[in-house]
């Protein structure tokens, strides 16, 4: 599954593995998707912690730290959503840096405002944070592919600045 | 990805949701596989609400709350350890249901007495509990898809007598 990710998370690892720093991953709308295509490398052990699979609103507020009134306020697909999720995710899971997802995978649950394939990712690395918007096109399937090629690429940004 | 696996799955979700169920996931060799293969389906937000990827000792440990004495006893591949990670992931998750899994995928980590293949797998559903060990052939590929396969068989048996 997911083998044309291989050169990109190889690539990724050998960055995490040079710098001593372990991974984890925090996500509603790929529902493990991240941390299954990262652990479907060979040796991803070396450099991948874990994650928590946070589908319910629930595991968001009560593994994640997620705040209430941050899921109230500004819903579960929104960047302050991800941005906690993202700084749980380093507390709970004792990593160095991490990612975090949200987002409508669809068919269903789409609005005008947040349409099917809007997806809000985080990631961070030490101090630094980075938070940003996406709105992928196709079906269930596409859309959380993308959004897993999505959060490699940005790990791997922010990863080669550390 | 897995979509030979979608009728099962769609079963076992209608299962769940006509007994007011929800289901959580701890996995190691898996790496996210199973929950993500349970979110593939649409609507499976009515019966999943998340799980732990737990393929550190660490996050077995801190997250699922897996005794260190059983990891050191009995070795991460164990019977014991995946019981106590279903355990803990009905608590930290607070579902009615959990599979965990834990095995060796490989291509390396195999010994004579644990050969590639060997995957430990524990399921819960109220007071009733399943632990099984499986020895799977093939490639990293073929043993993570089987144990999935698999996961999803053994809660369905146990789902079905609740």
């Amino acid at each position: 599954m997911m083998k044309d990710l291989h050169p990109s998370i190889l690539n990724l690892g050998d960055m995490l593995r040079k710098r001593g720093m372990l991974l984890g991953t925090a996500e509603s709308c790929t529902g493990g998707l991240i941390a299954a295509a990262l652990t479907d490398v060979s040796g991803s052990s070396g450099w991948f912690a874990g994650g928590v699979v946070a589908y319910a609103n629930e595991i968001k507020e009560q593994v994640l730290g997620v705040p209430h009134d941050t899921l109230v306020t500004h819903g579960a697909v929104s960047g302050e959503t991800v941005e906690a999720m993202v700084r749980g995710a380093t507390r709970v899971l004792g990593v160095d840096c991490a990612v975090a997802v949200s987002g409508i995978a669809g068919p269903s649950g789409g609005t005008p405002e947040k349409p099917v394939g809007t997806v809000w990712l985080a990631a961070c690395a030490g101090e630094a944070l980075a938070v940003r918007r996406f709105v992928f096109s196709g079906n269930r399937d596409a859309v959380r592919l993308q959004t897993v090629a999505a959060a490699v690429q940005e790990l791997t940004t922010l990863i080669e600045a550390q």
